[in-house]
């Protein structure tokens, strides 16, 4: 059998992909080596304006033939623009989520959803830390949520950098310009100055891209999360099933895919009451489902304990095609990102109804669309639900084919969750720290890619190599469903871990891998960070981490790591990006940012060099701290 | 002697380039043309994500090789995906060129700038047409930009498209949800959509594209432009002069190129006190002048009059490199767009100084940036006059070259003028096109590009033909610039119009192509179409009108024609855009539009062809009315 993945669910399913000659992503991927373009994949063409493409020629003997576009656009600048339109697209779409996640915190103020704002602590805490009156609770979430909106398109310095941002981190981006505005207003600048002769001076690109991370992660992401733990539930341990073989094709079964948890959510609610449940069962079926795909699973299973109406999550987004060749699917609800362009050929092969449910997402040949308003989500639900049985009526009849795969994992590490599971102080995480039972964090924020390599292959090869050298992992992302999978984020993993590590491990009977969510937790991961850096009284630059995107994929994963160059952290990142053609924008990013913002980009595309580079830099942190 | 572009000034600069060694946009162009795409040029290739980049290969015998990218996104959306990534960078551009105005009026209005209201009737109608109470003029202009500057980011539905589009229109984009929020909403919608794996439908895509243009003309554009007006005073006509020979070496020289006017207009301000002029005596120059360039000069020359120190306008942008190897350029003032990224190069060989004044425009080795601000432009003006007398006490011993190449112009064509020239109504106007004596008006907004024909060849041959079937021209962008410098904007050219058309133009004293400004008036020039379709009672779609973009070249036009096509109009487009490799793509915009919005787009490459193609739509329209 063919290994394109690094679980053997997905490659049993590969098995059936090629014997029903589907299209599908492992082999698209393989065809596109075969016509790959060199100078797209250095990041030296440009297709922006008429008087192109253009391309810029590589150095041989020294000298490039061709040195700039028409217009004179060099090759570092060439290559940091695209990226910082890349940049934009990622800021753009975890903003779009923001908005709509504080929409929903608003219309649930005021009665308009079915949803109930499930932590009211929090909602008070983080209101009075946004600097907010707190009054009753429906008008503190009004409150709450209007900020916040507000905050995503500000032209104004942003007060949640300024609320949340360590002091040494504000200083420092005050001095270099890049203190932002609201993530739209930064979007704004950096967008119009990627047109044609605009700007053109690679540094200045570089800049722009980190001010635009950092607007993205205090004005949408730290906001969003938290809007989403105050409706939802602050994510706290408990375990869940991962895996494709979570999915029975007895029941009805509602896949929620995306990166919202809101149409979810409400499916969950409703699909809990025994009317449904009894309407399944009276169908034929032995009940109604609903299952978690990617992060819109992802954002549920941190937050929803499982019973025999929600299962857990299958998998990342290249888990789609398999997820629904196995026949199981009745409905495939599709929020923001990420569903793949060719699902319709999957819908007609194997019996299930596509439905999008964001005016993001259209798919050719998908004609049920519903875009989400946090007023409608109700009947959204209902809608599918009845799309669901429709389609359970045809595809009963018909086979199923489900790889009998399923591991347990431990979800749910927010802040509060480690506050948890260390008595309330952070005092025994710092004290692992110094002690070295605990040589570093890394944070592991990645998609899944499958350039150059299998599936999840180099996301699960370097968190083996980093626990066993008592790195500690905080995992977010496509990336921590591929570590659920695998396994590392069950006790089991402890095994695995080098022994002061483990020995940390099981005291506090945490696995080695702590499982934060999704993309999005990026804020969330960098609020823990900056607990840590306030704590040890140093900047974040100082501390003993690193971030690492092992198979960083889209425009959503280069924002998170522009931001990390931001923060100060050495940040890891694999496949090479496309800007190796640009000479002193890979030293910029590589080397000279040490000196403006106390980064360093690594490209390591060999896990085992990425993680003992990880090491090399933890230690020398360690070193500099005394520790 | 090389004949790179329709002007003889710009072929004389040329020559001295290539003596000079100079490396220049058209010999990059040529360089460009031997290493070219194919790929890119038809829009098959993406390099949005990790898994790629990717390419889709032509249909050979009725196949595709290749049909999808790695994520399976087909041909169609791949190439509608990225039309809609650089629609959005149009937007942006223009939302930002109108936030800056609306910030410009409310600090006038406050007083903290050194202009003042110029055109107070119209603040009042436009407040008033804006919805909004009308009171003391200060105050009304701070309401009044306060309300646009809203009306940029809102994301309810937009009360400028409301206020401003034709009634026929409003229904129809209703109807096909293209009624769109404000410009930034829409870009948020835009850019989330075209990540990879969201919108993978190439109509979905077209139609989210027409709406942002809807979007952008509305919510920025017209907006801009009024209260560019409000400022600095509604165009009427007057006659300038036009292209390099306006530039006298014995002056110190201060070029003021981009797109927006208030530096310039700070600069001509304080220019023309004496104290100035005699201070640039004293160093032995004849005097201080401002000399306009690109849109930022066209911005200025349709509402200054000419004097010994504000002198006119020297071309559009592929004119900044051979004016600047003048070496008779003081400084080189550079808001917004577009600056070529090379230009550094020039200053030094050429002595002059280039200060960018926007935090957009930053190019490699330009040590001077001041980041435009309302309150701050007294102070920049001061400081850039002080750095055009530092470089005159340098330039004045080395030797320039200006070729002895002037025009006349007449421009300051706006709806309030051409009221004005018709004695008051637009009757004459109607009564012209109905009598046939005018068979058609096309607005011809368009850039300049040199890809695959000369510098504003393209522009001028369209022009020719189109007056000589007597259409008459409204002209705006970098190719009005085009136009004004072959002289087709002065009452000679009517000896080159049909002799119905020279009829008219003789009786009324205007020139057959009229000058409504830059890439920025398509919203102006949408308000005189909205004015002709509520005259005659019928939709924008049913006008004997046409738009043409004979050189299109970056990403603002591309939004301009996206706009076009929502409201309904025939639009020509030049070069072809990378689009051509999806056969669906193309037939959705080129024929199956029509049903849609009524408009359809035309790529033809041969001028001739092109103007007798536009023709027969006038004669199919006329037909249809009746006249």
């Amino acid at each position: 059998m063919k290994k394109v993945s690094e679980h053997d669910s997905i490659n049993e399913m590969y098995q059936k992909l090629t014997d029903d000659k589907m299209s599908n992503v492992f082999d698209r991927e393989e065809q596109q080596e075969t016509v790959r373009c060199a100078f797209c994949s250095q990041g030296m063409s440009c297709q922006l304006c008429s008087n192109g493409p253009c391309r810029i020629t590589p150095v041989i003997d020294g000298v490039r033939k061709i040195d700039s576009g028409a217009c004179g656009i060099g090759p570092d600048a060439m290559a940091m623009r695209y990226m910082l339109l890349r940049n934009v697209m990622g800021t753009s779409t975890y903003t779009y989520h923001a908005k709509e996640a504080f929409r929903t915190l608003k219309s649930t103020a005021e009665g308009r959803t079915p949803f109930e704002i499930q932590d009211i602590t929090k909602l008070k805490t983080f209101a009075n830390a946004c600097g907010l009156k707190v009054t009753s609770v429906n008008e503190t979430a009004i409150n709450l949520a209007k900020f916040l909106y507000e905050q995503t398109y500000t032209s104004k310095p942003s007060i949640m950098v300024e609320r949340f941002a360590p002091k040494p981190r504000k200083d420092l981006w005050n001095k270099l310009d890049l203190f932002p505005a609201g993530p739209q207003e930064e979007m704004l600048i950096s967008t119009s100055s990627c047109l044609t002769n605009v700007d053109s001076d690679y540094v200045s690109l570089a800049l722009k891209a980190m001010r635009l991370g950092i607007s993205c992660i205090y004005g949408a992401q730290i906001g969003l999360e938290m809007v989403q733990d105050i409706l939802y539930g602050t994510p706290m341990p408990h375990k869940v099933d991962v895996d494709l073989g979570i999915v029975d094709p007895n029941y009805i079964n509602i896949v929620v895919n995306g990166h919202e948890p809101f149409v979810g959510a409400a499916l969950i609610d409703m699909a809990r009451s025994s009317q449904i449940q009894e309407r399944a069962r009276a169908e034929g079926a032995k009940g109604l489902r609903i299952v978690g795909s990617i992060e819109t699973g992802q954002e549920l299973i941190q937050r929803y304990d499982m019973d025999d109406v929600f299962v857990g999550l299958t998998g990342n987004w290249i888990t789609i095609e398999p997820l629904l060749a196995t026949n199981a699917v009745d409905v495939f609800a599709m929020d923001m990102n990420c569903s793949l362009p060719r699902l319709n050929e999957y819908s007609k092969k194997y019996n299930s109804t596509l439905v999008s449910v964001s005016k993001l997402v259209k798919l050719p040949h998908v004609s049920i669309n519903m875009d989400y308003e946090p007023h409608k989500v109700e009947k959204m639900a209902e809608d599918i639900i009845n799309i669901a049985f429709k389609n359970y009526k045809i595809r009963k009849s018909t086979k199923s084919y489900v790889p009998a795969k399923k591991t347990g994992a431990i979800v749910g590490i927010s802040t509060e969750a480690i506050l948890h599971i260390l008595g309330g102080s952070l005092d025994p995480l710092l004290n692992a720290i110094k002690d070295g039972d605990i040589k570093g964090v890394v944070a592991l924020i990645s998609c899944t890619s499958i350039h150059g390599h299998g599936h999840d292959m180099n996301t699960v090869a370097i968190a083996k190599e980093l626990i066993k050298k008592d790195i500690l992992i905080l995992s977010a992302g496509c990336g921590n469903a591929a570590l659920q999978v695998a396994g590392l984020t069950s006790l089991d993993a402890i095994d695995l871990a080098g022994s002061k590590l483990a020995g940390v491990c099981k005291l506090l009977k945490i696995p080695p891998v702590l499982s934060f969510g999704t993309c999005t937790d990026t804020g969330r991961i960098s609020m823990v960070v900056s607990e840590l850096a306030n704590a040890l009284n140093v900047d974040t630059k100082d501390l003993p981490i690193a971030v690492s995107a092992p198979e960083y994929m889209e425009q959503k994963a280069t924002i998170d790591a522009l931001f990390a160059l931001g923060f100060g952290l050495y940040t890891h990142v694999s496949p090479l990006p496309p800007v190796t053609g640009g000479d002193s924008l890979v030293k910029l990013l590589t080397n000279d940012l040490e000196n403006l913002t106390g980064a360093k980009l690594n490209v390591d595309t060999d896990m085992i060099k990425a993680a003992a580079n990880i090491e090399s830099h933890i230690l020398k942190k360690r070193k500099r701290l005394g520790i």
